[in-house]
């Protein structure tokens, strides 16, 4: 018993890094909970109030397994989208989902394209499969949908990672240009639309659904709009014979029974996320005016945060995460310059946004008298 | 637009078959929901009290992702075991952790060890990462510990998988039998040693933990006699280093926090536990007296299910599950030979039972009448 296992070479060249540390891991760091968790972009709004009925109900049927299909669930989302329920794959949300993409399609070796700063869990599925990123930097503050082509095309990649809204910069194209690039996308590339904050995009953002393509796969969620990040609900919109592989390799019984049904509940109630999103809307507007009474310039966007151009380099960025978060409010920041000089403050609840307002009023003269 | 995605070749050459079909499909297949759910050894008699409330309570708390680290739970784990939370890894139940495993050890190619006719979920993982499974047969019903360290050492496998309590057929080894074959492993093979049903087993079944061996790791579950299937928690034991590998891999953000939760709470109460696995001891005694009075034969199990002889080939027992789940009762058989001369039938509830032994007893002048 004197030798460990025996790894593959692949899993003993990755390293121990996570995408991201959790609020409670930092929580326990400071020995004290956060008072506005404004970090992850979780929506503080919930789910519908049927959806948590539903859940609470399950909570005495858990001792069954979950429909390994996800039979009405899917069926109940091609209703609404108007496709085939054999278009829909459902899974432990969009990050579970994306490692059996990248499983499906990389080989160590393998091209895959996206931005320089974009989706920290995507990145950690291509390394944790031997995949190779070329990353292009953003643009304006937005990904960049000619370099994403341009270079696709360039290294010849299997996969091309693209979201929009975006995450961390909360930017967006439009459907037109969306589809531009859709319709530009090199053959053998498949394109992975990332759509987790889709629902919070103007109209004309998120482009027709077009499941006869044989290489767009389009990732939805109901962690944002929806309310329901730790329910672990994702799905995947791809031509049939695409969304029919994952069968190969997912976890047949990995979706919570509760959370099945809690999402078909949630997308049963549209008036409770139209109601949210309008929420979410006023919530990206107050942020706004309070990091602008700071000094600082909110960004644009279409999603559930607000990404705040801090005005200078990473340090003062940093700064004030740091000071932020030493107050109790958890939030999150770009990795990437140039996005790195801003921080991403989620839309929380009017508590939780009033918390942020005073300490960014306590900030506001350090660092108004230091730019 | 013309061509596919690029599957990997190890992606494209897999099948698409599914492990298990699940009940809820063979209920949409006959039109009916089954009126006994007794095929996929979940636990009827449900998670405590204890947890169904905690679970409840966090619908509302949905919004947030789980801790990725599991920590709470992690931690009352390892005080209820008496090791370090760095010797435990929770995840979307075993098979999530099997998959997780199987992708750390296994590269196209590499053998590994297990018995005929044992867990397919396993299978299933070791092909989807292009290993070379090596089955070893049964041995009076049990497996046989001493050919499949033998077949590991002529192969030279990565990774042995070895049940105890057995699934599918609740035979059960003595903790000395398994120490020894811990102490037999041969250097550079990794034991997975499920222990999905190790809480139903009489005392002297489980090996004690030693979480010092540097390739053995027990997989537990909150699946079986903690009866939480559908929350999808299960975790494993091992060294640190062997546990902290699953880092590298797993998807950090895919635990339910409702499951989480609950599991918590259901470990917080062994007396519900304790009075669980006493009325499973009941219900096996009952499955056995109905099933012989219809002329069949149960298997002792140290499980939540029990193994019923047919007493004859694959035809009269497959004639059996088909008779019973046409009547309504789920239940499932073994896959292969000898095994499947038998079915194999949970423990339910009492209402479930009193269904079975109905329908048994239309059932038996049929097949008594032919044997």
């Amino acid at each position: 018993m004197t030798t460990g296992p025996r790894f593959t070479d692949l899993a003993a060249s990755l390293p121990a890094t996570v995408p991201f540390v959790g609020p409670e891991t930092q929580e326990r760091a400071r020995g004290a909970e956060f008072v506005a968790r404004l970090g992850a972009n979780e929506n503080g709004f919930g789910p519908s109030p049927r959806a948590i009925a539903a859940m609470e109900k399950a909570a005495t049927e858990i001792w069954k397994y979950a429909d390994p299909e996800s039979y009405d669930l899917r069926h109940a989302l091609a209703a609404h989208h108007g496709i085939s329920a054999e278009n829909i794959v459902v899974g432990e949300g969009i990050d579970g989902l994306l490692g059996y993409l990248v499983r499906l399609l990389v080989a160590p070796g393998d091209a895959v394209v996206t931005s320089a700063g974009a989706y920290p869990t995507f990145n950690y599925h291509v390394a944790g499969f031997g995949g190779v990123i070329h990353a292009v930097p953003y643009r304006d503050d937005a990904e960049d949908p000619d370099a994403l082509i341009a270079k696709a095309r360039e290294v010849d990649a299997k996969l091309i990672y693209f979201a929009n809204p975006d995450n961390p910069m909360g930017s967006w194209h439009s459907a037109d240009r969306v589809q531009a690039m859709i319709d530009a996308l090199p053959d053998g590339c498949v394109l992975c639309l990332d759509e987790a904050y889709g629902e919070f995009a103007p109209v004309g953002t998120l482009p027709a659904l077009n499941v006869s393509h044989p290489r767009v796969i389009r990732m939805r969620t109901f962690s944002k709009a929806y309310g329901m990040a730790g329910a672990r609900v994702g799905y995947a919109l791809a031509q049939e014979g695409f969304a029919t592989a994952f069968n190969k390799v997912r976890n047949h019984f990995g979706m919570n029974r509760a959370a099945q049904v809690g999402a078909l509940a949630a997308l049963e109630d549209q008036a409770w996320l139209g109601e949210v999103v309008a929420r979410v809307e006023r919530g990206r507007e107050r942020i706004a005016a309070i990091v602008s009474q700071a000094g600082f310039t909110a960004l644009p966007s279409a999603t559930n945060f607000v990404t705040v151009d801090c005005g200078a380099e990473v340090e003062r960025a940093k700064a004030v995460l740091d000071s932020l978060v030493a107050r109790g409010i958890f939030i999150r920041m770009p990795f990437v310059a140039p996005q790195n000089r801003c921080v991403r403050i989620s839309v929380g609840t009017k508590g939780e946004l009033d918390q942020l307002e005073a300490e960014i009023q306590n900030l506001s003269s350090t660092f108004t008298n230091r730019s």
